[in-house]
């Protein structure tokens, strides 16, 4: 079990810290995505020097390959992958779902083909949370499950009642771990009725932290903010409150204002590898030929080595000529922006200014979308 | 015009100080190649953390993309790719010849197709030294002609006439810039007569150094010794000697008892990229399943991220797994074995030990080729 020390509040937004033996989580918290063992193009220390307190690893990605007996032989995933602070990990259910093909799911679980090589594969609450202890995680999910949007009200009242089962045995599997968390997943798509009953099945069996899964896969920012404004009050206060696989800074500052604690997303590690970058501006892409001759920095407010070293013009060559080092600078400046994003909110929480804040973000956001298109 | 301090010598070899205004080499230097202005896979300040003193560019590359003039008007290549110590160019020529097609070779100079778009680009002497001057490139390089291994005599024998001739006009055109130096190529392949006719030649022209070119071409390592044997007892030992892409660290320390000065190569970087490891105990390839839970690190005595926070079976992985941080983990220890080799050597020469180093470095590396490929 972790505890979340709650140190200020600004409406229903919180920042606070989520204490762990591997070191504090600043809360609202942006979790770099690390899938198969590396946030792609860092190194762990670099990651660390974006402000980054955790790093999601990917259950299904790491199951395949190189396996979960094979990380626990070599000391955990921690060690294999060079990252002493804390790690949340998956279920893999996403992935499943979303990466393999001849799934076959029922009551007990769900087998598939690996995406690598095809091999069969099945995962079940119990295995799921086996996985997950294997690699020695901080912060283990339940499996549930997650059906495609959109989904009919049918459809996902099934959903949900297989998934409350599941989380039911995972929690079981997952049994008593020291100084390790357990995440329930409130499932119920855009069906605001099913997302309190899911969070009430999820509560009588009793979590660690609660998210929210299934949003952000295709339905509008609207519909996913409704969701959150029905579903937010009704979790508990005293626990955290992780939005699963969310999303663009707008996305990020609109969960905030709206009481969410954690968050992951692959978009600034994959956005930094296809030459696009966030700035205080609105987002660049760089293969834009207007940065070819431009000395200026990507972002003259930021701290991050493509911003301290180089200019424009040399980031659109480098995207360009596809070479590596495009990668790794854009990565590593797109984690920066987004851990200075949540640094902001976070001192804008303390400072009782969020609306504000989330606002002037907010307009510079869209504002250079704009530009960028002309 | 760089000065080259010679501090000690060992039989042929020896060591001391290429001073530049954008500061010292360290001889026998080995210079990372960063063809597209960036060394593969790695940031500039990475580089010089291995021990690099100087980096190469790739005029052919630089030309093309991003062009030569939108170099110079963004400041210059140092600038353009965030190292500002000192960095030689080579002449483009050899690119050409190895990577364009429809090329069409005359006295003036050679046209051909751009590989990457097909656009029609020429290079003649006075337009190779032009970019190298745009780039502002502190060791630039004649334009020659090199055959390809194996050339007939006559071929040679033509081709070096016409280098001579594409020499003068290549140190004409370079003129005098303070700071900078101009270095001729002798070429004559395997013809040691050849070569004394072709530094005549150069002599007569008068360079700030001399390199060796047309080697590792595809002749057996001997070949290249012999050759060497016949062609640097001539050249004028107050000025700085390199032998153009070599090589394999064998390669390396061979040239280095013969009294070369300077070295490239895309061995380290290439490598790193394929999932080779150089290693005090000789080669590793990381693909071999044998590394797959293996905790060791690459090698325990360097000093490298890779060797200091992961182990092989962690490389493996990302190996397997196509993640970029492994092209980055290992071209740095590669880049970084290759600097303490060249540290090495140098330290063995200032203790005139440089022959029992160069055989425990032979022996070291020739036992674990045998093992690896069992």
């Amino acid at each position: 079990m972790i505890a979340l020390q709650i140190e200020a509040a600004d409406g229903a937004a919180r920042t606070g810290i989520l204490k762990t033996p591997r070191g504090d989580i600043r809360t609202p918290a942006f979790m770099p995505v690390g899938t198969a063992g590396s946030v792609k193009a860092m190194l762990p220390q670099s990651v660390r020097e974006t402000g980054a307190d955790v790093v999601l690893g990917n259950t299904y990605h790491l199951m395949l390959r190189p396996g979960a007996e094979r990380i626990a032989r070599l000391g955990g995933l921690h060690t294999f992958m060079g990252w002493e602070r804390p790690i949340l990990t998956d279920s893999g259910g996403y992935q499943v779902m979303s990466l393999t093909k001849l799934r076959k799911l029922d009551e007990d679980g769900v087998r598939f083909r690996s995406h690598i090589d095809g091999s069969e594969h099945f995962l079940s609450p119990e295995r799921a949370m086996e996985i997950q202890r294997l690699l020695g995680s901080d912060i283990q999910m339940v499996l549930d499950e997650c059906p495609p949007f959109p989904a009919t009200r049918a459809q996902m009242e099934t959903s949900v009642g297989l998934t409350e089962r599941w989380a039911k045995r995972s929690r079981a599997a997952f049994g008593a771990q020291d100084g390790r968390a357990c995440f329930g997943i409130v499932q119920g798509g855009v069906f605001a009725d099913l997302r309190a009953r899911s969070l009430d099945g999820l509560q009588a069996i009793g979590f660690d932290g609660y998210a929210v899964g299934g949003l952000a896969v295709g339905e509008p920012q609207a519909a996913m903010f409704e969701t959150l404004d029905a579903t937010v009050p009704l979790l508990p206060r005293d626990r955290p409150r992780y939005l699963m696989g969310v999303g663009k800074p707008d996305d990020i500052t609109g969960a905030v204002l709206r009481g969410i604690d954690m968050f992951d997303c692959v978009m600034p590690t994959r956005s930094g590898r296809n030459g696009q970058a966030f700035t205080r501006r609105g987002p660049l892409n760089l293969r834009n030929a207007r940065h070819a001759e431009d000395p200026a920095p990507l972002d003259e407010a930021c701290r991050c080595p493509a911003c301290r070293g180089f200019s424009r013009a040399y980031l659109h060559h480098v995207v360009k000529a596809g070479e590596i080092v495009a990668a790794m600078l854009l990565t590593w400046h797109n984690l920066t922006y987004y851990q200075d994003l949540m640094a902001e909110l976070r001192a804008a929480i303390a400072e009782r200014r969020l609306a504000a804040a989330v606002r002037s973000i907010a307009q510079a956001y869209a504002r250079k979308e704009e530009a960028e298109t002309n």
